[in-house]
């Protein structure tokens, strides 16, 4: 069975944000990417791939009875978010988790406030993915992680740790009250990550490249951590986002 | 004087690497990029800018009698690489370097095998040029520094760190010869970098995340340095390049 037109302005739709709320619904792309969502405990709407994919997946697809369109890579690349289609499509369903903040006592947590760039979120999430972070908080003014460049950023590891979207000004206060493990901010003025030891249960907030911290949330922050710079230009401004999380991270946890 | 047509396809025809190559020039884009361009040694062939860019810039422009060409909102987006352009789009000149082995002496520096997405390339360049790393050897396959993605990730560091594509192994050879100091592979299956002294002065060769370091290239390392996995997950393939080789920087240099 080819793909139908409907189905194609269906997918296409799923590249929006609204589209994807309502349906609760997000695009998986790419061989690497839907393995591991086959391989995961998320739910599979359908999968669209080419013949190739089938033949080489038909095992899988069986024992699962996951419902599936072959298509053409031509067709591939109209439904695609992707700028160099690969192989497959899948249609995944968002879970719906309930966040207990209980969850976080002996846990190392981020918090990210207002990361809008897709890339750098899907990187942070593979970071805490690698290091055995499983909450990331983020504002509501943080990139979404159904965004389909998240998504292939996060390579996978968006399956094993959970994004909850709430109001982090009141998740810190909450979490100060009944959890009280130390709040780090990764900050540009703050003390050298190199002399200080961190807590392994905590927090570690992280902002945006061009705005960081809001003040509100800096204020809730019991130390900030600096990477020192060691380039005799004064000119180079910050790390990226991700990288930033990333060395800061190693340290706590690596 | 407002962009001509022909103007219009000069500038479209540098988003390609083969005629950035003919004509030794690159495209550096947005407010800040071009800032730290104008705060550089490089030349600059001309600039295109909006109304409000140039009267917020009319004093540099000046001073350093650069030639610049007033640009509509609209016309930029047909010039521009990038998805969301941002009030100015400079043509810049490839400065012609002359690479030295005997400049890596008590240095440390980087050797790319391989990587050939630009945004994990460009951010590479931007943290080299964090930890005062001013050389890295790139191999042929690599992607071009002078790739408008990379010079967007590099975020104006690309000025200040110089890029040599040379084949790597006849270089390593070389720099056994001439430098002889350690050449260290961030690998997967090596040491964990929290159990070894790594000396500041030396290279670190990183590979690409699908195809790694090649046969060829790692036969020349003298120790192979990995970031350990903490998660319980098992699927968690490895960290992003960019990622990886910040962490392991971070930890000699930092």
């Amino acid at each position: 069975m080819s793909i139908t037109k409907n189905q194609i302005s269906f997918v296409k739709e799923l590249h929006k944000k609204k589209e994807r709320q309502a349906q609760s619904l997000f695009i998986v792309e790419g061989e690497k990417c839907v393995h591991e969502l086959l391989n995961s405990t998320f739910g599979i709407e359908t999968i669209f791939a080419t013949a190739e994919w089938i033949d080489a997946n038909s095992v899988i697809l069986m024992q699962k009875k996951l419902p599936y369109c072959e298509i053409s890579p031509a067709a591939l690349e109209r439904i695609s978010a992707m700028s160099q289609p690969n192989k497959v499509l899948a249609i995944a369903k968002q879970p719906h988790s309930v966040f207990e903040i209980n969850a976080l006592v002996n846990k190392f947590a981020l918090v990210i406030d207002g990361i809008n760039d897709p890339g750098n979120l899907g990187t942070i999430i593979r970071v805490a993915d690698w290091y055995g972070i499983e909450n990331i908080i983020c504002s509501p003014t943080t990139c979404e992680q159904y965004n389909p460049k998240v998504v292939q950023a996060a390579m996978g590891s968006l399956f094993r740790v959970n994004c909850t979207y709430i109001d982090i000004v009141s998740f810190l206060a909450d979490y100060k009250q009944k959890v009280n493990q130390p709040v780090y901010a990764a900050h540009m003025q703050g003390v050298s990550i190199n002399d200080v030891t961190v807590s392994p249960f905590g927090i570690l907030v992280l902002g945006s490249e061009s705005h960081g911290i809001s003040t509100e949330v800096m204020s809730m922050c019991d130390s900030k951590l600096t990477i020192v710079q060691k380039s005799i230009h004064q000119q180079t401004e910050s790390l990226n986002a991700a990288v930033a999380a990333a060395i800061i991270i190693n340290k706590i946890l690596g």
